[in-house]
């Protein structure tokens, strides 16, 4: 083998350490803002069994019909085979996206099949949207706070994130229309609002109907695209689903859905619900991308929703859902402390928790970690870096007793910091500090 | 509903025409380089059944194991599908990796589990690849001709690909060294090369182990990354499989695999082995793309190489393949006009036509569809329109006999062509041109 110079970089200026990236020189610029996050080394240590973690979005699958759905595919496989396994329609499949239309159906929309691309989890329906409408510099409007997942990809895309605030019924109407007319004051090209209506990630909370409609009325007036993000709004756990803001718009909402809730993330089936003309940008877009979405995946999820009941699959799985969710609004009330507040979800995965303005949620994960808790700090779900007095609180996936267990520590920890705060702050307090050991791993 | 204005397009030029897109103003930069080919329009006709297509790179499916596979997708639920189907590792399933890592040993390529990214079939792997090394502008190299999925990818992220010249035994080196110092002279960013090196798609020919030495050579010593796709490497009709380039340099080439020509495309499976620093850019990529790739079928991937032989079944493909390729070479051998010359695949998918200078394959092939055959022309395999003179005809997915009928059709319509050609330039000649009809479809 020839000895080998650096790779091409001319016109590029030397970074400062080459040493563990021979090709560090040659990446595109959007490259240089990927990087993992320090949260990220402290989740392979919360995946043991020994920590308690509320931090995870994964969906129950306990209650699947396993037996039923391993029958379905083995003769999917065997009397199928041959289409299910060969490349398909970079679109998707024509029947599950016949099926899609009356999940959405659901939620109040009329749709066509033809305006459904089938993607790889509503994630990639996401990436090839703002892949067709995002320059570098470009602004996307989203909920303060907002999807890790979705920050995510505009991050890769080189947008900016303009932040609007939220409050008990979802996105502010005041502040909307206010970071419009300020963006567009500043010579701004803002692409879409990205909006998560129902059991906000992180926030818990839901969008009313009136709110709805100002939403789409504020957008439809600036002429700014609304991206509809759903994948929590059948897993309401007392009411009937609220239309969605497509079901009021169809030319100027671009729907996200999923079925890794609903049904098994495991096959990364989601779509896009967009108008004509977006679908068909859409399309060729994830025939660069993939060439077709897993087409075995599409047979899968469409022989389950031609097959099983999954209407009541997802009553079973609500049921489930809503029976953690108290146990974990019981837990934070019994544990936390008094200052803290938090959202109360009526749906969904999510409790979002202000906590005392001493602690710092992101400072604090090592210690909860080391504490046999774990949860995402909530600067995670920001732009601009603000969220470290939030902490989001997932209870999809641990069992009612594990999440109570879990509020427990999380509310020692924060007590114990509290504390050490206090004699800080005030030398003189006649507050003693116990001094506080994490527990070891036989202790769970 | 309020009236709707035009989209956001402040600071952009009014397009010309707007009537079917009131977004078109609002999409990115690179969105514009997105448009259906009008080959697409025809392929829809192509598709019905009458229609002898020549044109796809459908593998064949008809000899797999049917029954065994639905066997093993069906206990793979029952047994384990609270894993297979939840979420997973955005790098993919580590026992996959693993055993990616033994197929790849079989040409040469020793490598660690660690340096494998699972992709949406390996598309997607060389999307991430092209997405976090190019700018736009930046110069990729590539065959001419070259792969039309990987020309739409380089399209997609606004990259310039300049085309190398390939002779008997794959890229031609010292045509391969003037384009990088062409390149490098007038002052572009050359990102990687892109090279097919078995069995090329369009072009039908492999590189001898001499060649691949002098590639990997002359890049190594330019500092240019070598991108080596590989989907059709163990599909030789006739000997073992050459030594990947990737297993003379672990550090400057990056391999990319796929089970959509070994085992079946509709798990959308393929992988992506990379320098460490590389790979760690291409998960966090893959992550923001997707969150991970299909975790259940990574599993019954998995599943499948661990139950089945399936170096046995790439055997009985094999012998297939070869049987059509046979067949081809007869067919064309048979009823194409003499001028015309092919290439000899002695393995994979895909023969090269090269025809008379007197024809064009893309004018040609509307002729060619009523007359029921279907092919894709040359200039699909060229960034830069050139390649006219050029058909690929793929043997995959029809029978012997189809293949030989469509041979004969695709002979007849190039005759009729060459006569009227003949005609027109010469317009004494003595040939009288007979009637052409498109037969009904009745007489396939």
């Amino acid at each position: 083998m020839t000895t080998r110079p650096l790779p091409d970089r001319s016109g590029v200026p030397a970074p400062r350490d080459t040493r563990l990236d021979p090709y560090v020189g040659s990446y595109a610029e959007r490259t240089h803002q990927m990087s993992a996050s320090a949260v990220r080394a402290l989740f392979a240590v919360a995946n043991r069994p020994e920590v308690v973690s509320l931090a995870g979005g994964m969906p129950n699958l306990a209650d699947l019909p396993l037996d039923a759905i391993g029958d379905t595919v083995g003769r999917l496989i065997v009397e199928q085979g041959q289409r299910a396994m060969q490349y398909g329609s970079g679109q998707g499949e024509p029947l599950l996206r016949e099926q899609i239309c009356e999940v959405m159906a659901v939620e109040g929309i009329a749709a066509s099949p033809d305006d459904v691309l089938v993607s790889v989890g509503s994630q990639q329906g996401l990436t090839l949207l703002t892949q067709i409408f995002c320059d570098p510099g470009d602004v996307v409007l989203c909920e303060a706070p907002s999807y890790v997942g979705a920050l995510g990809v505009f991050r890769t895309y080189q947008t900016e994130v303009s932040h609007v605030a939220m409050d008990d019924h979802g996105l502010d109407p005041v502040a909307l229309q206010e970071a419009i007319t300020a963006g567009r004051a500043a010579g701004r090209r803002i692409k879409f609002l990205y909006t998560i209506p129902n059991f906000h990630n992180p926030a818990g909370i839901s969008q009313t109907m009136q709110r709805r409609q100002q939403i789409q009325q504020i957008c439809a007036e600036a002429g700014i695209l609304i991206v509809e993000d759903n994948p929590y709004g059948l897993l309401g756990f007392d009411r009937d689903p609220v239309p969605a803001i497509r079901s009021l718009d169809s030319d100027g909402v671009v729907y996200l859905g999923t079925f890794s809730k609903t049904f098994a993330p495991g096959f990364r089936i989601g779509w896009v619900l967009a108008p004509h003309a977006i679908k068909e940008k859409l399309v060729l877009a994830q025939e660069s991308a993939t060439l077709c979405p897993p087409i075995f995946s599409q047979y899968t999820v469409s022989a389950y929703l031609q097959d099983y009941d999954w209407r009541g699959q997802i009553k079973k799985f609500n049921a489930l859902y809503r029976e953690r969710r108290d146990a974990m609004l019981a837990g934070l009330e019994a544990h936390l402390p008094a200052s803290t507040s938090w959202t109360r979800p009526e749906g969904g995965f999510f409790v979002w928790l202000t906590i005392p303005p001493e602690l710092d949620a992101e400072a604090m994960l090592p210690r909860a970690v080391s504490a046999r808790v774990a949860y995402v700090p909530g600067n995670a779900f920001y732009a601009d870096g603000l969220g470290t007095r939030h902490i989001r609180l997932s209870y999809c996936l641990p069992t009612p007793e594990a999440i109570i267990e879990g509020t427990r520590r999380l509310g020692e920890v924060m007590n114990h910091e509290l504390s050490i705060n206090e004699v800080f702050a005030n030398p003189r307090s006649q507050h003693s500090v116990q001094p506080y050991e994490a527990p070891g791993p036989d202790q769970k």
